[in-house]
């Protein structure tokens, strides 16, 4: 509980501010360009779950004035532990991975990327990305940097929290599982990440790593058993550029969780 | 939804940074040499709550091997909005106050300090955090900067989840009330913080920021009614300095929330 983690991410912060500092730009101009932007949608009778999932739930206990005169509101809530704004912690699907409160804050913190396949995975609700979409992205950029946070834009938040449109159906249980469709990240294209590359998490705009057509769910096998958590059901990707930001995604923490709903922003220099 | 919010505060970053470079430091050293400290206890049937608040429970949906051959766990879950590390949002006792997820997360990243009350307020578990105490901390230091976030050190963290010594009871219900003891921040202080200085928030590491024999809870209709969000059941205060760090607080979501779990950090520069 009293753990230190070394902080080895804010780096973009250093060098962006260094950087700036040498053409003379004041220090509060600099702080004034930081903008934060919020990847995370709201909890409420709307979130999108899994067609089998218990849905988000929020009670009244009080809301009102009190018999001493001053106002007080507060409520309960219920939800399953991926649904919305999650994270999939490695035990989700590994055995030996961490649960939720395991996974070190450095994995959760520091700098990111964005994979924008929306011009492929719009047209297609069943679209895996590929290996050859990640070497795009490097062609134009560079190597995905060591320990990057990798966020995957398939424009498919912008369809949220319409289940139709976003996920392929409305309906629930099992019945349903073989009706959704929609983007995801292939296992050839997650095996290439753990194998060729050193990422710290992954995150997408959609309710899955694994497309809505998975059986397997072999994406989320992949990452989690190398303890690689997964953002899930992000939204605002089109605002951020495709490097040079940073992310601090910070997850309920529950002993033991397998997931947790996820309060995730961007930080970047306009 | 799309909000952005300007960030004004990651300062001490860029001025920590920049100051080291000029020592000819390498910018890899610079960066090892940041910590995050978690500032959350974990969610688990140990959390402390209110005494009438519905506690936290974890409800296994499923964990082991499924008939396709993968492991699998998920869990569902039930908690007040107020329990264990939290946030009370402004509409928790003011009527027109922001609810969770309204509260300008550019309120909840940025530069704090802390004081530390813990000489006076270890031996006296009723104890009320005086302006004194405030202006004590600023003699010794300086003016609460404009903007800053302020955490109260009792060190009554130490206790957790020790119920009888953490807030003077382990009895539940309304007859439980009264026999809460845990020091809090004096009416007339948080009167003294909205008035004389301008903080964008306020931390504690005991269950309230009124103390547990309050029966007006004051300080929170003083802060809330001006939009100060107020974090709750802080711990790992004592490995803070008492200024020159940053808080990165991040709440679940909730839409319409009156508070919410509260994942919050630390960083600073050893
Ligand atoms: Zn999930
Ligand atoms: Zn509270």
């Amino acid at each position: 509980m009293k753990k230190i983690y070394q902080l080895t991410l804010i780096a973009s912060f250093l060098l962006i501010a260094c950087g700036e500092k040498d053409t003379n730009t004041s220090q509060k101009a600099e702080m004034s360009e930081k903008v934060i932007i919020d990847l995370s949608h709201s909890y409420s009778e709307e979130t999108v779950y899994w067609v089998t999932a218990k849905e988000f739930d929020l009670d009244t206990v009080f809301m009102g004035k009190t018999d001493k005169g001053f106002f007080y509101a507060a409520n309960n809530f219920s939800t399953a532990e991926h649904g919305g704004t999650h994270i999939d912690a490695p035990i989700h699907f590994a055995e030996k991975g961490q649960s939720v409160d395991e996974i070190p804050l450095e994995k959760l913190m520091g700098a990111a990327i964005k994979i924008d396949v929306s011009a492929n995975a719009l047209p297609n609700p069943d679209y895996l990305i590929t290996v050859d979409d990640l070497k795009a992205w490097e062609k134009e950029h560079s190597k995905i940097p060591d320990g990057s946070i990798v966020l995957l834009q398939t424009g498919f938040a912008k369809y949220y929290p319409n289940k139709v449109k976003y996920m392929g159906t409305d309906e629930r249980g099992d019945v349903a599982i073989e009706k959704l469709h929609f983007p995801g990240l292939s296992p050839e294209a997650a095996e290439w990440l753990v194998q060729q590359r050193n990422i710290n998490a992954i995150g997408i705009d959609t309710p899955s790593i694994d497309y809505g057509q998975s059986t397997y769910f072999k994406s989320h096998v992949i990452l989690l058993e190398k303890n690689i958590p997964a953002f899930e059901n992000l939204t605002n990707l089109d605002q951020l550029p495709n490097s040079g930001f940073e992310i601090i995604a910070l997850p309920m923490k529950i002993k033991g969780g397998s997931g947790a709903p996820l309060r995730i922003v961007a930080i970047l220099t306009k």
